[in-house]
């Protein structure tokens, strides 16, 4: 028997995959040549599935800065921060997060993953419960497959579930309360009612952690995200985020507005046997932090092609799975035909993202696109008419679940 | 009652740590100024406790190479390598490591942590078994508690201990066993006999998985680790290492013998829902890997020095971990004692790894010393008259446990 063997329906799959035109398991850009654009089997091609919102991956000012860091620090640090010393530009970015967010504590770790496993991870012990929305990311689910406290999930967005759950759960509760959900959620690009979560959380004396990665440079002021729009950010106890997106380098951040949290970071195992990011990657973030706090003109851009794709799929008649947003997810129904869509869109010239279960919640089959401030309205023109020629040949409309 | 109430012990002794000279929780460098030197409160420090094993980090050939991939292709990515595709180079890199070790896959991951969590996370189902040495890094002890794998650590280094755990637990297992050591442990810096350990394996029909995150470049022909020096790399069925050591940047790897490994990567949730490394660690760390296949000259310095260390600190009298290696572990009696041997030796311009329980095995408390390539003759000569300053002041030998 092969240790492979329990994976034996998958690997058949993936001999599928591998057979199309273009495997959308193992895609591969020859060359990303700007925010917008690829180079994928001698084409151009148009971007529309990356998470680059505010298209700063190639800004003159972060590629400066990540250069220079090189020259002067190298291309790796001394190893883990708590065993091996912490960088001066690491604290500098914990503290520029803090202050911009107006919280007390700060910890910058090497990926987005690792911040909710390490932070949620650690926050909620033995004896605390843990309550999260049942459409959360994989990072949320696996935080607490690392806890030792027990987790709940609630029902998507519903706080009139998570007020049910608490008002059962924490009279056998000895611990605390936390309560996890997203800003912005990354597949069907719906948000989050942050107010009434955190009324909820207040009324059960609750603790209150939002994950702003798909949100932070795209919602609220300064890029604050769906916390601030909303004007709960004070009400927020732990915000999550990550670099790789609107801040287009690779990592996360976890900010609190209690002190304590900045100490508890030596005990966070995630945090404590991780390299530090590359002095590259902390001094280019530090560079788009700002740009993203004053951003005004590209999140102005982001939201005026979120309207026009938005409205120009509606007006085919295509079942979007959310109002307008960065994220704009097209349903499917089913998984082959996402995957013959994703085929002729690539066809097409417009690479988008492929979106199946068991990666989409509640089994959605799903062609996601997600956009960016670099993205004109010539660009949305022609994705628009790549999805005019998918329309052309078949059922556009899907019911949802 | 706070969430942080549970952490009170921790929280006390963190204060306590803040009030000392140089707070050991908390170390921070102004300046890292080579891959020897830093500047700390206005003064350069030897560093002798960093994981750059071959003085790489500051290398010019991969510093030019960061660079120019940060002019060519940005700061950062376009996400997750299966949600939003790959870059050619990330797919050259797992090319070059397969090629390097003789294996028919690899996986590049964005963190060492990540690429055990992974790795050994998913390979290991609920019908299996996973026995690993009792004094694995986290990482691997964190991987088991992602796996539904029944997870049974054997004693440490003895190939006797996993015998008999294998010939007890297999008939009661429906699944695949796999046996996970590494290399070089980084704690005390004693290597694994590998050899003797795959006889187990081929004995009991087991998949041998060998982490040599800390061996890569230091041990065997062309760097490739102890596996290869003791003559058994080809039984090692799953190999993982590190980019924040000898290859001076950060992220992982792990390669197999097996075709369906590469396949495999898409179920693995700690890599599909990460974004991939930055362009720039690409990029440098393929530079350094073939610096370090061609580093005989690296290595040979590095032995001496880790020799002269070794020799001159037995001389003293110091109790030592284990033969000479890179890692140096003296071993103090108490953890008090332990902090106050580092606040000497930082106040002697000397920054080594302050290594106490939780985060040592057997609850040892060490001084760690970690060597690099780029050590000259007098740096050690410096560092040994840190510890003869430490030597004066009271017990030096220490009783093992």
């Amino acid at each position: 028997m092969s240790i492979f063997d329990k994976y034996a329906a998958f690997l058949e799959r993936y001999q599928m995959a591998e057979m199309m035109p273009k495997n959308p398991l193992g895609m591969r850009f020859d060359e990303i040549l700007t925010p917008t654009r690829a180079r994928v089997d001698g084409r151009e091609i148009i971007l529309a599935g990356t998470n680059n919102y505010l298209g700063l991956t190639f800004d003159e000012d972060a590629k400066a800065a990540a250069a220079e860091a090189i020259a002067h620090h190298g291309t790796g640090t001394t190893g883990s921060r708590m065993a091996n010393g912490s960088y001066a530009e690491h604290q500098d970015l914990e503290a520029e997060i803090a202050d911009w967010l107006g919280m007390k504590s700060c910890i910058v770790f090497t990926t987005g993953y690792q911040t909710n496993l390490a932070a949620i991870g650690t926050l909620a012990g033995r004896d605390d419960l843990i309550l999260i929305d049942a459409d959360s990311h994989a990072s949320i689910y696996d935080a607490c497959r690392m806890s030792d406290a027990k987790m709940v999930r609630f029902k998507h967005n519903r706080p009139d579930d998570l007020d049910q759950k608490l008002e059962r759960l924490l009279p056998e509760t000895k611990g605390s309360a936390l309560v996890v959900v997203e800003g912005l959620y990354s597949m069907f690009g719906d948000i989050a009612p942050l107010g009434e979560f955190a009324a909820v959380c207040e009324k059960h004396g609750a603790y209150f952690f939002v994950d702003e990665a798909h949100s932070v440079g795209v919602y609220g002021e300064e890029g604050r995200g769906v916390a601030d729009m909303q004007g709960v950010l004070d009400k927020v106890d732990f915000f999550s985020g990550t670099f790789s997106k609107s801040l287009a380098s690779v990592g996360g951040f976890c900010t609190s507005r209690h002190a304590e949290f900045d100490r508890i970071r030596s005990i966070m195992r995630p945090y404590t046997f991780t390299a530090s990011a590359s002095p590259a990657t902390i001094a280019s973030t530090r560079v788009t932090l700002a740009k993203l706090r004053e951003g005004e003109g590209l999140r102005q851009n982001l939201w005026a092609r979120a309207e026009q794709l938005h409205a120009g799929l509606s007006e085919m008649g295509f079942t979007l799975c959310a109002e307008p947003s960065p994220i704009v997810a097209v349903r499917r129904s089913s998984d082959l035909e996402t995957v013959m869509g994703w085929q002729q869109l690539m066809q097409a010239g417009v690479y988008v993202n492929l979106a199946v279960p068991p990666a989409t919640p509640k089994g959605a089959c799903l062609l996601r696109l997600s956009l960016s401030a670099a993205h004109t309205e010539d660009d949305i023109d022609a994705i628009l008419g790549a999805f005019a020629q998918l329309a052309e040949q078949g059922a556009v409309a899907v019911a949802a679940e």
